[in-house]
C-alpha cells in the first residue's frame, strides 16, 4: 500500500475526533434507530465529513457507513466508517468510545484504525505490517489457556440466550472478565492487556477496522465458528491475543 | 470545615496518582486476595504512601484502606483509602479505575474525592457545599421517571441470584444501561450525565467517598431499602441524580 491511503485515513479520524469531542458531555440531539441503538447529532456530524473527504479525494471508492448507509460497496476499494463506536458510553460521558476507520480492497480489510477522541490514543493495522499504538510498534500477549485469559466483551446483555450460554461456560472458566469495552478493548488486546474478546450481533462497521489491528498485532479474529469474519451480519466475534486460547474459545 | 483538610485531602490524590501512573500498563506484581479480587503492587504501595503522610500530618486520625485494615478506627476523624477502585480495569490497561478518599466524621462521610489518575479527572464533595468536578461546580440532572433512566453498574455478575432479578428488573423498564463503570460512574452520575447506579457487595472503602460528592451535587445514595449507606459490608447501593428515580429504583 502507498503512503496515501494510511496518511488519508488518519486525516479522517482526527477530522472525525474533532467533530465527536466538541459534542462530548454537552447538550446532543439523539434518537433511537430501527435497531434500538442510539444515534446522536455527533454520529451524524462525524460521518457526515468523513464522507464527504472521501468523495472529494477518491471518488471511485466505496463507502459503507453506520449512519448513511452504502455507496459503490462494490468498488475495488471501499470505506467503512463507524464514527462513534460505543454510542451509549458517549451519551454518558464515558469517554472510552472510538472512531473505527476500515479500508476494504476487493473486500478485505487491508487498513484499520480504531481511534479514541477523548483520550487521543490511536492504533492503526496495515495488511503485512506490525500494529502500531500512538506510533510504535505493538504486539499482542502470550496465553496458552483460558484460565488464564482476561476476557471482556461490551455487555453481557448482547447474547441471544443461546450464546448467552457458551460466553458464561467461557466467563467460568477465564482469569477474569471486564465489561463496558467497545472498540477499546480490541485496542487493549492489540496492545497485550487482554486475552479474549467474545461479542456477538456486531455489524461490518463495528469490527472491519479491528481486523488489521489484531491480525497485525499478532493476534488471531474470526467468527465464533473459527470462519473468516464476513461482511453480513450479524457477526459473533471472538479476538484473542494468542491462537491457543483462540482455539479453546471458539464454539463449533 | 476549615481549608486544612479538603488541602491535605487533594495532596493525598495526587499523591496516590503520582504512583498508580507509574505502574498503568507496566509490568506489576498482582495476586488475588481471600475474597478473589485483585490487588497489586500499585494499590498497595499508592495506600501505604497516603497511609504514611496521614500519620505524619494527623497522628490521632483513623484509618481504615482497602489493602492495609483499619488503624484507630473509632477515632473522631478517620479517612478511608482506596488507592485503586477498579483493579480490573487498571490490570487489563482501562484507564477509567479511580482513586477513592473519604474522610469520616464521628462516622458520617464529611469529604469525599473520586481521582481519575489517568484522565485527570477529580470530584470532590465537601457536606454542606457544592460538588466539583475539577474545581467547577456540578449538578445531578431531573429525570422522574424510571424509563427516562440511564443505568449503570460494573458488572451484571457481581448480584447474588436474588439481587440479581432486582437489577433484571430496573434493566428492563430503564432507557439505557451501560457496564464497566466502577467509580467512574458515581462521577458521571454526580455531572448529570447518568441516571442510576445500582451495585451490591460493596465495601465501605468503596462507597464512603461517593457520599458526599452524589449529595453535594443533589443526588441520593442510600442501601436498596432506602436506608442510610453504613460502613459494615457487603454494602448493596443504589445512587440516583433525582429523588423520584431514586425512590422507583429502590427495593423494599
Amino acid at each position: 500500500m502507498d503512503e496515501t491511503l494510511p496518511v488519508f485515513a488518519h486525516r479522517l479520524a482526527d477530522m472525525a475526533g474533532g467533530i465527536v469531542r466538541g459534542y462530548f458531555r454537552r447538550p446532543c440531539a439523539a434518537e433511537h434507530k430501527s435497531d434500538a441503538s442510539p444515534v446522536t447529532q455527533a454520529d451524524r456530524e462525524a460521518e457526515a465529513a468523513m464522507r464527504a473527504h472521501i468523495g472529494e479525494a477518491f471518488p471511485a471508492h466505496g463507502i459503507i457507513g453506520e449512519e448513511y448507509g452504502e455507496e459503490r460497496a462494490d468498488a475495488e476499494y471501499v470505506w467503512v466508517l463507524d464514527p462513534i463506536d460505543g454510542t451509549r458510553s458517549f451519551m454518558a460521558g464515558k469517554p472510552l468510545f472510538g472512531t473505527l476507520i476500515a479500508l476494504l480492497h476487493r473486500g478485505a480489510p487491508v487498513l484499520g484504525i480504531i481511534d479514541q477522541p477523548m483520550t487521543g490514543e490511536r492504533w492503526v493495522g496495515i495488511k503485512g505490517r506490525p500494529s502500531t499504538f500512538n506510533g510504535g510498534e505493538i504486539r499482542t500477549r502470550a496465553c496458552a489457556a483460558l484460565g488464564d485469559a482476561v476476557l471482556a466483551t461490551t455487555s453481557p446483555y448482547l447474547f441471544s440466550p443461546e450464546k448467552k450460554l457458551h460466553f458464561e461456560f467461557l466467563r467460568g472458566r477465564v482469569a477474569g472478565d471486564i465489561y463496558g469495552g467497545d472498540c477499546y478493548a480490541y485496542g487493549l488486546l492489540a496492545s497485550g492487556h487482554l486475552d479474549l474478546i467474545v461479542e456477538s450481533g456486531l455489524k461490518a462497521h463495528d469490527v472491519m477496522a479491528l481486523i488489521p489491528v489484531i491480525e497485525g498485532a499478532g493476534g488471531v479474529i474470526t467468527a465464533w465458528d473459527g470462519g473468516p469474519v464476513t461482511h453480513e451480519g450479524p457477526i459473533d466475534l471472538i479476538a484473542a491475543g494468542d491462537a491457543r486460547v483462540h482455539t479453546l474459545a471458539l464454539c463449533r
